[in-house]
């Protein structure tokens, strides 16, 4: 694992700069909404979805700079909706990380502002960068797909179908609608914008976004696991945990705990074999998928 | 009037049936959501900011049909810019054009994601238009400009600023501050897409950005008049209105009526004179330009 946590730890380091570079301090918005701009977005956050970006840039031969634009927009559309989805009017959460959600540092209003700045500012920024570029295209198709993945038939529908799932015992089919819209779609968007930016065929492209629809859903099971053996750890309870006691529409929730690690072991495996034949460019993909399942559920 | 009528029920009709084929009943986002997005833009609004995209099209002697893409995108940022500053948490304004607002009617959580699906979809559509453009770089160039005009430096910058001002006496800086951003910049934005799409030239491109300039700050003014001049009918008062008594930032309540109402007569004419050089085609921009001021200040 420590070649892991060396390369996550140089490319987290990338990202973080990119992304403070992105907001700095002496801009003309009023300073209350960039503090909370900052607040939300430069957190220490573990940065999967950009570090995907740039690890699946490498894998097709494509050098990192050239998917950090993708990264930073992919991680200012994760914090915007972190941020709304925090709010009192959805998720209610009062604690992200350790620390008080934007909207309890903040008030909502700022909060709610906030997210829509990094919304806003993750388009405005791979626009300048596809204005300036020799080849505008690879950064329009980033663009297009990472607002198709972010909107009504990606992230935002999928935070709606949740709001509505809530406190009704949900089934398979509503789970998997909301978590392949929720988390799945911006996944899946971070591993095909580093495939754009790093040149990749059409064949390697096809073999990464299985990859990433794979790790996607794998990744919101292992959280879910997570989520719930934390829960049972916590209240001595056999079964359930934060999620469950809202009625959230989780894989634990609705497969139980063995199948639902089971299903994420399952997928890490689809996702490694559709990386199989890639060069040793793709180790970090490799080790990615593996980390992100065996920290939940074991090997 | 009657041929500014003409002008502007026709490109509002061409902008309503754009705007409602992209959001069309039958697509995948949750009922529930994709609703609230149709109650928040399929509303009987102006169109004001698509009209003026497609009037500068047609200025430069560009298809109207050119500039829908932009059109669209437009009345879905502004949209959802108005769903989110009515919120509890901002304005808490409980009815717009005569009937309920959007969190009203359905719900704080959706209303917060109606507006985010808004603005993520004002993008996907220009992105995919871009794509699909065998010149992709004047609608590329659009979607800069209006995740700009919406983002930390505009729209978003200048409701923080207002948010901020609030509940204490504003001054004539605060208050170009705030309406510069928070109006201005989009409908600056507007005029500039119809320009971009068009194909103007530079020069024709600095006369119509200084119009949109001096559109957007007469619009505000004369917008704050109505408001301040309908309180004093309503009540009877001397001077003040809806936003003088919660110390909202406004030029009537900066300037005082008689001042503010001058300066959007200057401004107007500063608009006018902008585009002075322009042939027959620009007379819808004259005409709108007029028609803004006026059914606020009179001739």
């Amino acid at each position: 694992m420590s070649e892991l946590d060396d390369y996550l730890t140089r490319q987290r380091g990338r990202v973080d700069a990119a992304l403070a570079a992105e907001f700095p301090l002496d801009t003309a918005p009023p300073h209350r909404l960039l503090e909370a701009v900052r607040y939300s977005l430069l957190n220490g956050g573990k940065r999967l979805r950009p570090i995907l970006a740039l690890a699946a840039c490498e894998a097709v031969g494509g050098a990192a700079e050239a998917a950090l634009p993708a990264a930073c927009a992919l991680e200012m559309i994760h914090a915007y909706s972190l941020v709304h989805d925090d709010l009192p009017a959805m998720d209610d959460d009062a604690m992200r990380r350790g620390r008080a959600t934007t909207h309890v540092a903040f008030g909502e209003g700022v909060a709610i502002l906030a997210g829509d700045a990094l919304l806003t500012e993750a388009f405005a920024l791979l626009s300048r960068r596809a204005l300036q570029a020799a080849r505008p295209r690879p950064l329009l198709r980033v663009l297009a797909e990472l607002a198709e993945a972010a909107g009504a038939r990606g992230m935002v529908g999928g935070q709606a179908a949740d709001l509505a799932a809530a406190g009704a015992p949900a089934d398979m089919a509503t789970v998997e609608f909301i978590h392949v819209r929720k988390t799945g779609a911006l996944l899946l968007a971070s591993v095909r914008s580093g495939a754009h930016l790093g040149g990749a065929s059409a064949a390697a492209l096809r073999r990464l976004s299985h990859y990433g629809e794979c790790l996607g859903l794998a990744f919101q099971i292992a959280d879910d696991v997570l989520d719930a053996e934390g829960a049972i750890a916590a209240t001595g309870k056999a079964a359930g945990g934060r999620d469950r006691a809202l009625d959230k529409a989780t894989y634990p929730a609705v497969l139980g705990l063995p199948a639902a690690k089971a299903r994420a072991r399952e997928l890490r495996d689809h996702a490694l074999a559709a990386v199989e034949r890639f060069p040793a460019a793709a180790d970090p993909l490799r080790a990615i998928a593996s980390y992100v399942v065996e920290r939940a559920v074991g090997a």
